[in-house]
């Protein structure tokens, strides 16, 4: 991440953990902190950013990709914000006690649950992240939040059609809220997947561009730098089924899917600015989507409403 | 309950419990049956109503009103099934992560997670209760499971129009693949509330036998007996709100209801089966209905497949 001038980073820190097992997680991060104090520190606010810049390490910013840390008990939402975490996505694939997920073959929205969390949400400055929930559910929650959320890692189906791309009509919608969409790397997200022409992905953020807005999108990269397949399972399957789940992959490539080669790990962001550049992009726009509309983002997001 | 002559008995020993919570609620059952062995015993068999009713006591049988217990984890199913508990509702009231519940806005049906647990449930004996959830869900889960499931508290919505209260749809699809449905003597699902006569009741009764056959109905008494306010508050509220839900109830009427006048307590049972009598149901039926019928959906319910 220091070699690819990674300041801010959002990290997964849960999938289908409970409470515990999530500060369990937890624990583990904090022992990576105190193990590389040279190259990472914890970040909450904006003013880990800058600090993290100042000193040439990275600031890393906890999220869910679940709700599952907060059980079915609210009062967590404030815990997990004491805890650091700022994201927390309100359905991962499946139905939760809060949303209906993309993998579901029915949304019925935001449930009774859901609306007091996302009250809770956004009180203590928890952001809601859509990436893998429902259209119905995306759109309420949009219009249920009275903050704006985020679609931290997804892309327009428009572009390529996957169950975890979004529709235009998400990412209007989205825009118009305030919200953020950061852009996935991830390749069962990408035309042509792991063959995905670097121009294509930086052509398909321009047209986005004109679509919501060059300050409604950054980089969402979904990146699983040098994860065993084991992590992958995980998240596909939890604990949820006895049978195997192969989520966007298949039994016959069920692990990680190959990165693109233009954006093998978080050194190659350099690739990301040459690519937007050769599209067409003005400097000033280029920094926005690799970096300055997140910040602003976090800067309106993390404190208490 | 001996005064009652009930033999057997289905106990809700969870409402919005986790797994650990529930077996501490297990372990407070345990320490009763120690403490009161002269008069009930666990039961997890009709064995066991057999061997109370021989020695004049009485089978408590354990029940979940919720799937909270399993969280998201399918191995769970057979653990809460190898520690006594025989019925399971995939819902109470709200969404779950296996089903919707009667409260909701929208029904989405059975999730992706709620069919692979409704094979697991069906493989290990554990009844599939749908007391609580909306009328698609309830459809589904007939439709799904290879086992009859039960309604085991609840009253046709064509003699009490409640929100808890089941359409003859679902009663007739419930009958027709073998399920039971248990009438409810809770005041919010009775005609004119607990001014409900023993008359009213049970010609509904009679009415119901008509629909689906005097082998498919029972007594599902949820009977609330001497329990604090605090049960129903935790039973509507749980944790999943800030707010104060009041349910079936009122913010003027927050406690439990009275009972109507003739269903007091379980010594009450006798009244049941002279109003029985009185509509002109033969001795034979009125038996079945009075616990025989639930002793062979007992017997065939409760051993793996």
């Amino acid at each position: 991440m220091r070699e690819g001038n990674v300041d801010a980073v959002h990290v997964t820190i849960c999938y289908h953990e409970g409470f515990v097992e999530t500060v369990e997680n937890i624990i583990e991060w904090k022992k990576q902190f105190e193990a590389n104090s040279d190259l990472i520190i914890q970040g909450t606010s904006v003013k880990d950013i800058d600090n993290a810049k100042k000193h040439g390490k990275t600031a890393i910013f906890f999220g869910f990709q679940n709700c599952s840390p907060i059980e079915s008990n609210i009062g967590l939402v404030e815990i997990v914000h004491e805890l650091g975490v700022r994201f927390m996505q309100l359905t991962y694939n499946n139905q939760s006690l809060l949303a209906t997920g993309c993998y579901e073959k029915e949304d019925s929205g935001i449930t009774r649950m859901g609306r007091e969390v996302i009250q809770e949400m956004n009180r203590v400055g928890l952001v809601i992240d859509m990436s893998h929930s429902g259209e119905k559910s995306t759109l309420e929650a949009i219009d249920l939040s009275s903050r704006p959320i985020a679609i931290t890692h997804a892309n327009p189906v428009q572009w390529h059609d996957a169950l975890r791309n979004k529709s235009n009509n998400v990412l209007s919608a989205l825009s118009e809220s305030g919200g953020l969409l950061g852009f996935s790397t991830y390749s069962h997200h990408l035309k042509n997947g792991n063959d995905c022409s670097l121009e294509s992905f930086c052509q398909m953020i321009a047209e986005t561009a004109e679509l919501v807005g060059v300050n409604q999108i950054g980089i969402g990269s979904d990146l699983c730098q040098n994860q065993p397949d084991s992590v992958v399972e995980w998240m596909r399957n939890g604990s949820w089924s006895k049978v195997v789940d192969y989520g966007e992959g298949s039994s016959r490539s069920s692990g990680f899917p190959d990165q693109p080669k233009w954006f093998r790990d978080n050194r190659d962001f350099i690739n990301l600015r040459s690519g937007l550049k050769s599209v067409g992009f003005a400097d000033r726009d280029i920094s926005a989507i690799m970096g300055n509309n997140w910040y602003e983002f976090f800067k309106e997001s993390f404190a208490s409403n």
